[in-house]
């Protein structure tokens, strides 16, 4: 007789990869939107194979369908397929060659000018715009429609990465897609089919316990989760390829030396250059 | 003989209801999670029966399974049931009853404060942090995060709202929460069940010519779709028992006069109080 363990649950599964056999989390009922959800991985290699007809409108009707604030619609997308145009943009992002090998490369842009335009054609002026305020409601606006894009991407067989490196030199970002002032492009995505040889396994995450917390903020455990999260890391990167380095040095080495922000120490200067005040 | 029109197929019903008949978008394949994401809208009432246990858990694995530049996963929740808490949140927010009423209250917070203490522990300064860059991405962080975890909330009969105007007072959301310095509440989301008097139409948004362009940023027809989206909306907000007023008037109306930002206009020396230079 042939005894076999019979398969985890498609939830223990899901949460295993995500949080590892120690750290996952008591959750209720479950169903295929969560799966879905829970195995999301960034992907950064392409094949070349097109995406098929209607999935740019596909994509954005899940974004449009994204909350927005006070439904003002703070933001655009841009849709590069042109060669040229991403081969420049990979350059800015610091040479990411997915950029160049997604057959669908998709500009988020938090994007005040289309109701400044509906301003001057009324001839009301708007006091709102040159705020902080409502520069974060775009930025945030538009985080929350591309997430919805890439659910969307990810229900249809499609992989996606978020691209910050926009941010190197938004600037130039600006020149390449012609974006009138008070528009910035808060990051790029690519969208595609995996190559065959690509890494995309889950990357697993802090315990929840160190990042929701109940009424009032703070975990006195928070260094015995972190240092738990510091070996699951650690092997992941080893299985990767990457070396057995913790989560803690790698934020270190991102959040410590100027030098690793790659220009975009100057970005509240080229933001306020681009039409944004952020008074 | 019975002769009746065959129903849309519910793509078509989808497209529909968020663009009106006149504006349906061209999209490829669909799925039952487009179905989901379609169908969204934001629900301002809410019955008082709890949530089923372990949903916050399974919104929270959403939410961390959504993409973290770098990693780095500068974001946190605090889950607020306590109704003296939600009062005192509901009035920060000019009354809004429906945070007092749902089950579920979860406030996203950008967070810098929990690599700061890892750097702190491990004697590194953290050169990154006071930059306007980092705040952004833990904001955007935070955003995608949460359309994740309102994803999961819907996938399971759940509604909700988000509420963006904790920003109204942020310094007194971080005393009811006990934030630490370098945290900012950058919104509320209400979760619960709806409930059965509130409306809960699909908004429509705007045709997509009007914020999908390709290769470059604008579209000549600017004005009319705008025209056509506002004939929409003056409908839809008649439907809703809200007077048949235009999409541009509320617009106007939100953007134009400084005193419709009930505060946020002074949030940019807020978020610097709370240990963001925002350099």
């Amino acid at each position: 007789m042939n005894i076999s363990t019979p398969p985890a649950p498609p939830k223990t599964e899901a949460l295993a990869r995500r949080y590892g056999q120690d750290a996952i989390p008591d959750v209720g009922p479950w169903n295929a939107h969560l799966d879905l959800l829970l195995s999301h991985r960034s992907i950064r290699g392409y094949r070349p194979d097109p995406v098929p007809e209607g999935t740019v409108e596909t994509l954005i009707a899940a974004a449009q369908s994204a909350a927005s604030s006070s439904n003002l619609q703070l933001w655009s997308a841009v849709v590069v397929r042109a060669p040229e145009t991403k081969a420049e943009l990979a350059s800015i992002a610091g040479g990411q060659k997915h950029i160049e090998q997604c057959p669908l490369y998709m500009v988020w842009i938090a994007d005040l000018s289309r109701n400044q335009r509906l301003g001057d054609q009324e001839n009301v002026t708007l006091e709102a715009p040159p705020h902080f305020e409502t520069f974060l409601v775009a930025a945030v606006d538009a985080a929350l429609a591309a997430q919805n894009a890439v659910v969307a991407a990810e229900s249809l067989g499609l992989s996606t990465v978020y691209i910050g490196a926009m941010r190197n030199d938004p600037m130039r970002v600006r020149e390449l897609l012609g974006l009138p002032d008070q528009t910035m492009a808060v990051f790029g995505l690519c969208v595609g089919y995996p190559a065959a040889d690509v890494e995309n396994e889950v990357k697993p995450r802090l315990p929840q316990p160190a990042v929701v917390f109940s009424e009032t903020y703070g975990n006195p455990e928070e260094p015995a989760l972190r240092a738990a999260y510091d070996r699951l890391m650690t092997d992941f990167s080893e299985r990767q390829g990457m070396g057995a380095v913790s989560w803690s040095k790698r934020v270190l080495e991102r959040l410590g030396p100027l030098k690793s922000m790659n220009g975009r120490e100057r970005l509240a200067a080229t933001i306020r250059a681009m039409g944004f005040p952020l008074k």
